[in-house]
C-alpha cells in the first residue's frame, strides 16, 4: 500500500506519472526500446528532450530571450557554476535565509567577493529579513536569493528590487508550485527532486545575455553554461531518463490546469495544515505568518521526546518522512505539487488524534 | 516488439532488469514508495545505495584501499575532475587513441601540462600506438589512457608500464565486460550508460592516497573527490534512481556468473561478428586484429551509399542504432553485456543476406 510521503526531496511523484513510467519501461511507444536504452542522438529521444523543454517553456511562460538548460549535480553544482559564469567584477550580493542560501554564498567566496546584504541567522532562519537596498552593491555581478527555504519553511513575500543587477534565485523547492514572472530574474535554478522529476537533473533558466564565452578560461567546459546553451543540453549524454520523467511530470501539471491550478491546490493544502497548527495546543509552526512556505511546513511540540513519539507513530500510520532536517530537528511536512489534499487532511486528522492522546 | 539495439550508449539493458524496475516502479518492496520518491537519507534508500557499492566491490574485486564513488556529469566531467584533483607537479601524460582520450588531454590543458606520449591519429585511430616508455615523464602526476575506444572500436592489448605514476583509465565502454585487476590503476572511471546503468551516474574507483584535501583551493566542492569519499557519495542528493538501476544491473551480472562469465559471453559474441567480417566480401572491420574491442565493432563497405542503404534496411528489420559515430561514418555495432548472442547471430545472418543482394 502506498504511504503518504512528506519527504523534502527526493519527494512524492504523481501516481499517474509513476504508472505511465512503469507501463513504458520495457518499450516506449513503438520504439521497441526503453527510454533508458535510447541513444541520446536518436530521433526518439530527441523528441522527448525537445518536448520536455517546450512544456517547461509553455508552463512557466518563459520568454524567448531565456535558455532552458538540463544539467546535473543539483543545486550544489550551481553554487559553483553561478559565480564561475557570472562573476566579472568579482562581486556578488547574497541574502542568507538558510543553509542552502548560506552554501551558495560560502561557495562563491572561492571565486570572488560574496557580500551578505542580510541574514536571518539570528532567529534560526525563521523569517525573511528586511532588505535595505542602500546595502546592495550596484556593481555586483548578481544578487542571489533562495526563494523558498526547504529546511526552515520560509519564502520571500516579495522580490528584492535589484535594478540592473541580475537577480539569481534558487527555486529548487518552489518551481512549478505557482506562476512566476521569469523576466524578474537573470537566472533561475532548481534541482528536480522536489516538484519536477526524480533526482538526477537540474533545471537552469538563464537570460541569454548572461551566457559568456569562457572557452579560453580555466572554467571546466562542463561548468560553462555556454556548453549546454550551444548544444541544446546535448554536449554530452544528458540524464535522459530523468528528463523523460520531467516531461511526464510537466504533462501532468499541464493536464491539471497548469501553474494557476497548482497554486490553488497548494494554497488549499497549506491552509489545512497551517490552520490546524495555529489552533493546536500541542503543535506549532516555527515560522512567522507572512514568511510561510506553501511547500515545506516545519512544526514542533517544544518537547523532543514527544516529537520523536509523533514521528514514530505517524510512520506506523503511513505518514512517512516527517522528521525535520537533521540540522534543526522537530517535524517538517513537505507538501509539493504531487501531495494530494487527502494526504494533508489525513495527516491533520492524525495530528489531532495524537494531540488528544498526548 | 523489442528491437536489437546496437547503440554505443545509452545502450541496451538486460530485459530482466527492465522488467524488475517496471514491477517495482510504483512501490519498492514494502516501502510504499517508488525508489524515485525515497529520501536519500532514508533507511530504504541507503540500503540500495550501500548494496550497490558492495556489489560493485564484490564483482570487480576492488581492494580495500580504493573508494567507489557515485558521481554525475559523465566521463566529460572526469576530464576536469581528474586534473583538478590529481595535478600537483602540474604535469600528466596522455595516450591519444580517439576522441575521448583526446578530450581528456585537451581539457587537462586548462590546468597544467598535458603531454601526449603517443597518438594513433595518423590512421584515424584504427590501432593502439606502440608506447616508448622513455617518453613517459617519471614526475607526471598521472598517466591517462582510454582503455576501450567506443567510437573507433579499439582497446589496449596490454597496459602501459607507468611505474610509480598512477595509471588513470577511462573504462566507460569496458567496465564490467571482463575481469580487471583494479590494483593496476590509480583511478578508473566510467559513465554508466554502456554496461552499468542508464545515463545519469558516473562511477569512479580511486586509490585512497590520491584523494586530496582541496577545501582551501579554488576547486569547486562538487568537483573534489574528497567531498564524495568522505560522505559515502551522499554529500548532496545523488542520482538515486540511476544508482538503483546500477544495483539491478550488478545483481544481473552476478546472477550470470560475474565477470568471467561476462568475458566468455562477450568473446563469443564478438567472435561471431568479427569472423563474419573477416570473410565477408562486402563488409570489413576497420581495426587491426590485435587491437579490436569486444564491445564496439565498427565496420564499413567502402561505399557510403551502400552503408546508408544497409543502415536503413537493418533498422526496418529491427536492428537499430547501427550508424557509425557522426565523426567517422560507416557502421558500428556496440555489443555490451546486455546484448544477447542471438542479437549478434541474427545481425550477422541479416548482413549475409544483405551481402548476397548487394
Amino acid at each position: 500500500m502506498r504511504v503518504y510521503n512528506f519527504s523534502a526531496g527526493p519527494a512524492v511523484l504523481p501516481e499517474e506519472v509513476l504508472k505511465k513510467a512503469a507501463s513504458e519501461m520495457f518499450e516506449h511507444g513503438d520504439s521497441g526500446q526503453s527510454v533508458m536504452e535510447m541513444s541520446h542522438r536518436s530521433k526518439e529521444y530527441e523528441a522527448i528532450h525537445n518536448e520536455c523543454e517546450a512544456l517547461m517553456r509553455e508552463i512557466l511562460a518563459i520568454p524567448d530571450n531565456y535558455k532552458v538548460l538540463f544539467l546535473q549535480g543539483g543545486a550544489n553544482m550551481q553554487f559553483d557554476m553561478i559565480p564561475l559564469n557570472l562573476l566579472k567584477t568579482g562581486k556578488a550580493d547574497f541574502v542568507v535565509t538558510g543553509q542552502w542560501a548560506g552554501k551558495a554564498q560560502s561557495e562563491a567566496k572561492r571565486y570572488g567577493e560574496a557580500n551578505i546584504v542580510a541574514s536571518s541567522k539570528d532567529k534560526t532562519f525563521s523569517y525573511i529579513p528586511e532588505l535595505d537596498s542602500s546595502k546592495f552593491d550596484p556593481n555586483a555581478d548578481y544578487f542571489h536569493i533562495c526563494f523558498n527555504n526547504t529546511i526552515f519553511g520560509t519564502r520571500f513575500p516579495e522580490l528584492p528590487e535589484t535594478g540592473s543587477v541580475p537577480l539569481v534565485a534558487d527555486m529548487s523547492s518552489y518551481i512549478l508550485s505557482e506562476p512566476v514572472n521569469v523576466s524578474d530574474f537573470g537566472l533561475i535554478y532548481a534541482c528536480a527532486q522536489k516538484n519536477v522529476a526524480p533526482a538526477g537533473v537540474t533545471i537552469v533558466i538563464i537570460r541569454e545575455d548572461l551566457i559568456r564565452d569562457l572557452s579560453d578560461s580555466k572554467v571546466p567546459t562542463m561548468l560553462q553554461y555556454k556548453t549546454y546553451a550551444d548544444s541544446n543540453s546535448l554536449y554530452n549524454t544528458p540524464p535522459t531518463y530523468s528528463i523523460y520523467m520531467c516531461k511526464l511530470v510537466l504533462e501532468w501539471v499541464k493536464s491539471k490546469g497548469g501553474l494557476s491550478a497548482m497554486k490553488e491546490h497548494n494554497e488549499k493544502k497549506a491552509a489545512v495544515l497551517y490552520d490546524y497548527l495555529d489552533t493546536s495546543k500541542l503543535f506549532r509552526s516555527t515560522v512567522e505568518k507572512r514568511f510561510r512556505s506553501q511547500m515545506n511546513v516545519p512544526f514542533v511540540t517544544g518537547n523532543e521526546e514527544i516529537d520523536k513519539k509523533f514521528i514514530k507513530e505517524a510512520k506506523a500510520a503511513g505518514f512517512v518522512n516527517l522528521a525535520g532536517h537533521r540540522s534543526v530537528g522537530g517535524m517538517r511536512a513537505s507538501i509539493y505539487n504531487a501531495m494530494p489534499i487527502e494526504g494533508v487532511e489525513k495527516l491533520v486528522a492524525f495530528m489531532a488524534e495524537f494531540e488528544k492522546n498526548n
